[in-house]
């Protein structure tokens, strides 16, 4: 699959431009892990694909955590002795403390200091930060305004609420011809975070579009959550049906300019894993495949040994090792179309090789078949050239046992998926081969 | 095993100069998968080894494929106007496209030209080229001969019968004490094409002969067949014995200077595998080994998924690697008698592991047993030099616990498998050893 | 574990001062593997840890070997025509070969020479010789004082007793909570030779006393004996206790100033085998970690196939591969304090290691704990700094699944096993792991 089978965009723009679009569109939304923010993330995801929103209420448990109460925020800023708004959080997004608890008050610099986070290294990026789960107030700011705040008393306001309320999340499940899923998990908790992660929610989302206009063999859910407590909200509420789940996706940081890297599943050769990896090594491209850690995005949770789940993680450049990460620094400019259409033709292309796979038998497996008898093969001997296509004829009735699945054989014979595939489905029009039950 | 022990050669020659002498002695033969030239080539090696010759009528159905009418050729040529042989198969076997179906008629160069097969990169060389499976006719020649032909009418003649008739085929069975079989298995169906395979021929020719005039623990089967459809007829014909097969190798190849190459069994870590790859590594000279793929020669018939047999390929450069591969540059010249003789003293090498290899418990466990006493230590402590042989003694101690064969000791402990095989023959010798029933 | 938790050698000298203080009080004893040197040695050490010392009497079968004569040296000279000393056992142990038979006689040089050893690439060194199980007689010179003997009848005497006595060797068993014991083995026979072994003999000895005086989870048992002889003897008359050893190291050649190298079991992948890589891995400095083979010292008896122990060898430049090794170079001035010291703190760090590792259950296993909510997890998010205790915490639940063990996960995540022992030891306190029972 490539992305001329992706869901066909808008006339007259490419697929990364749709995608960079997308982004743009939600980058000045400030949602949080709650809150009306985050429910008109989600609303807007909707303008694109069905999501279904579910709200969970404050105080719900979920295995060892707790729904916290719900966080809206109206207004916030930081004025001088003169009433100028020396921090505005109308600017950015970013300038409050995710979570800041309501405060209306007056302070002197030293003491507003104490509240004030910036980056040095980048004096005019503004650092993102949040207190879920202790209660605190704060701003964020580019070290350089800091430097140009004057001694004196500043006027603080935080307008935010803190209340019993609900987290939202938004769910689209895709039907195939089998209860067999594949999981697409994408966290929409960061507010004007462009690379980390509206990438992930724009990849997720024209996914799930191409994905719902084709013929399925297999199921998809795609999930849109606050990061870290969604999921696990999400698995908390739905543990029976994670069996279900054969292969997945968390999908974070796939619109920067850096080659794509995919984090293994905690177990490490699921067929996910291997399918990735086979798409990336074949790509023609330079990319990384790192191992698994239980430090990242939701994948933590997915691969948490009591679930163990075959979810991998796709991304560019890893969250933390680009110093945009997490500032103001990651906007707009910093994702870039061609890269976010890539990662969608890859994630594409792996997903592919999961829905395809398959293991056979050989119904001729006492030396090999005529081949040129049935049209599948040169007829003139003593030439040295070999298609790969005859190759891939070769591989598929020399491997097919019944203990090689179709991925194994590509791997094996160092050839495409997509050509191995296609060998087995010319064996299959001649009766030469049979599909193992799996 | 050496060339020490080969069959003795002609008085005055070195091996090597034999086996080349037999490459040239059946270099002008035009074999092909059937026919009397293909009996030719088994009665010459007839003379070298007392081979039974098989014959299985055309039509025979053998698994997939059918044994295919026998073709005899008696003339062929093409004339041009003056009545000169502008084409004359009296020049060179490879002049005619193998199973060319019989014609004579006349036609202008336009029409002819589809007919002939040149190499423009190599315009001395004259192709080789077959159509057995597709009933058609041709003729090769050196793109310096196309070139020179001038339009007109030509007259054509292929001068050959296609008709039911037999294919024939040479096998020579040693019996040894036991069972077992090690196949030795060459194509015998190329015309004037020395290296590929007039040179697996030859060597496979002495290695039968000397194997012949020692005793014998396993037994060995020779089969000179014709490519593909004679190891297909013989497995056909013989499946009920193939698991009698415990160690097989396809030679082909044999003669040019490059390295030795080995190619892996379908299993990759057969015994076979594991003894040419121990007798390369201890060569001392450079050499390759790759991985089994079902491209290549015989062992795509041996190594099919419902045989599954151990059986390598030993060559040197491979198949397609060099230019004057199934080309007239392929001559007495380019197989030289050193590499030959290389050929055949690696691979008597190898059958002399896996002829020797066994495996065997320690009856003396706990600790080492005083090896001082017997007489097979040092008396002197504490110098420094040790024996490679008082350390193979050790090795074989140390590891004979009935889970390690000499050849898995010869492995780990780097040592070469004859010194292995050494050490432990004094064990037994002293009692100290007990070969495991396998 | 490191050298601040070493017994605290006396007041004002290092641990390194004192190992190799320790080193030059043994060095004078002449040592062999029966006699009273041996019983010196023994007593000696026995004035730092309470050694229980065995007597085996002479003709005691143990497995294919017999315990040997006792040897006992008074003197040993040979005189010139002027009746000076021109060879003097009392210049120097290494004089006389071990185990050499009485004489007193008179012979010219020539037939001298035949009982002389020396080393002419280091002319001012002297060999080290023995004969245990060969009845002979033998000096060991400088090259150049063999150089120096003119012609001549020269008197020759040697004045020892080969008789029936005992093998002596001594034993500390230090009893823990387990039974599990850990064994620590050196050979205590070579006389004046510094790094081989009393460099080992030092270095178990303040081992010992240091884990005496420490909590003990297992029971360690310290072997001083003479090499092969002794371990084979000890083997033989404990083989019913063997079961209980877990894990052991021999300890030789470990004062030299080169860098660590550790000598597998026969297991190859035994925890001790684990622990002492993970140690050298960590430890900052350059190491090497070699494979068993069945040469070297008494790890060639306890991974003899029939007991197979998890024992392998801790030295710093194997025995062989210095110069020095066997000959009056192996002095005082080539072990250093520094080589002894870190010896000490790596062996004492990799059995740390192997006494703290366990295996878990996370008790909390679907999705994290939340560790913010315990204190365990920094309150702030978005920034880009995690500490190794965090991610340690997160390691240790997410493989602890009853499956891996503290040393894998710290393997596994690359961390220090001391950090992943902490982490563990912090989940504990949080009752969220549970020990697996082993």
């Amino acid at each position: 699959m490539n992305l001329s089978e992706v869901s066909a965009p808008v006339a007259g723009t490419t697929v990364g431009e749709e995608l960079h679009e997308l982004v743009a569109d939600l980058y000045p939304i400030c949602t949080s892990i709650t809150g009306d923010g985050l429910r008109e993330m989600l609303r807007r995801i909707g303008t694109h694909v069905p999501l279904q929103v579910h709200e969970i209420p404050s105080g719900t448990q979920v295995f060892d955590w707790t729904i916290p109460r719900e966080w809206n925020i109206r207004d916030a800023y930081v004025k001088d002795g003169l009433g100028n708004r020396v921090i505005d959080f109308g600017a950015s997004n970013l300038h409050v403390v995710g979570y800041s608890t309501p405060i209306k008050t007056r302070m002197p610099l030293a003491e507003l200091k104490e509240h004030l986070a910036t980056i040095p290294e980048h004096p005019d990026w503004i650092p993102y930060r949040t207190s879920y789960y202790r209660e605190a107030w704060g701003f964020c700011l580019s070290h350089d305004s800091l430097l140009g705040l004057e001694d004196g008393e500043y006027e603080v306001c935080i307008d935010t609420t803190l209340e019993d309320g609900h987290l939202s999340y938004g769910e689209y499940f895709l039907p195939g011809e089998r209860d067999d899923e594949v999981l697409i998990s994408t966290h929409v908790c960061h507010p004007s975070l462009a690379n980390d992660n509206l990438s992930g929610v724009a990849v997720a989302t024209l996914l799930a579009r191409t994905l719902a206009e084709q013929p399925r063999r297999l199921s998809y859910r795609f999930l849109f959550l606050p990061g870290t407590i969604g999921s696990i909200a999400w698995l908390s509420q739905n543990q029976a049906g994670v069996s279900r789940i054969k292969h997945g996706l968390v999908l974070t940081c796939v619109g920067d300019s850096g080659n794509p890297t995919y984090k293994r599943s905690r177990r490490g050769n699921a067929e996910i894993d291997r399918a990735v990896e086979h798409v990336l090594a074949h790509s023609g491209g330079d990319y990384e495949v790192i191992d698994f850690s239980p430090y990242g995005y939701d994948e933590r949770q997915y691969c948490s040994p009591g679930f163990d789940l075959p979810v991998g993680c796709f991304m560019r450049t890893p969250w933390g090792r680009y110093p945009e990460y997490h500032t103001s620094g990651d906007d707009l400019d910093f994702v870039r179309p061609e890269a976010l259409a890539d990662s969608l033709e890859k994630v594409l292309a792996a997903l592919s090789v999961v829905k395809n796979d398959a293991t056979y038998v050989n119904l001729n497996p006492y030396c090999e078949p005529q081949l040129g008898r049935r049209g599948l093969y040169r007829s003139t001997g003593g030439r040295k050239d070999e298609s790969e296509r005859e190759l891939a004829l070769l591989w598929v009735l020399n491997l097919s046992d019944s203990k090689h699945s179709l991925l194994d054989i590509a791997e094996r014979s160092d050839l495409e998926f997509d050509v191995v595939r296609a060998a087995a489905d010319t064996l299959l029009d001649h009766d030469l081969l049979e599909e193992v039950a799996g």
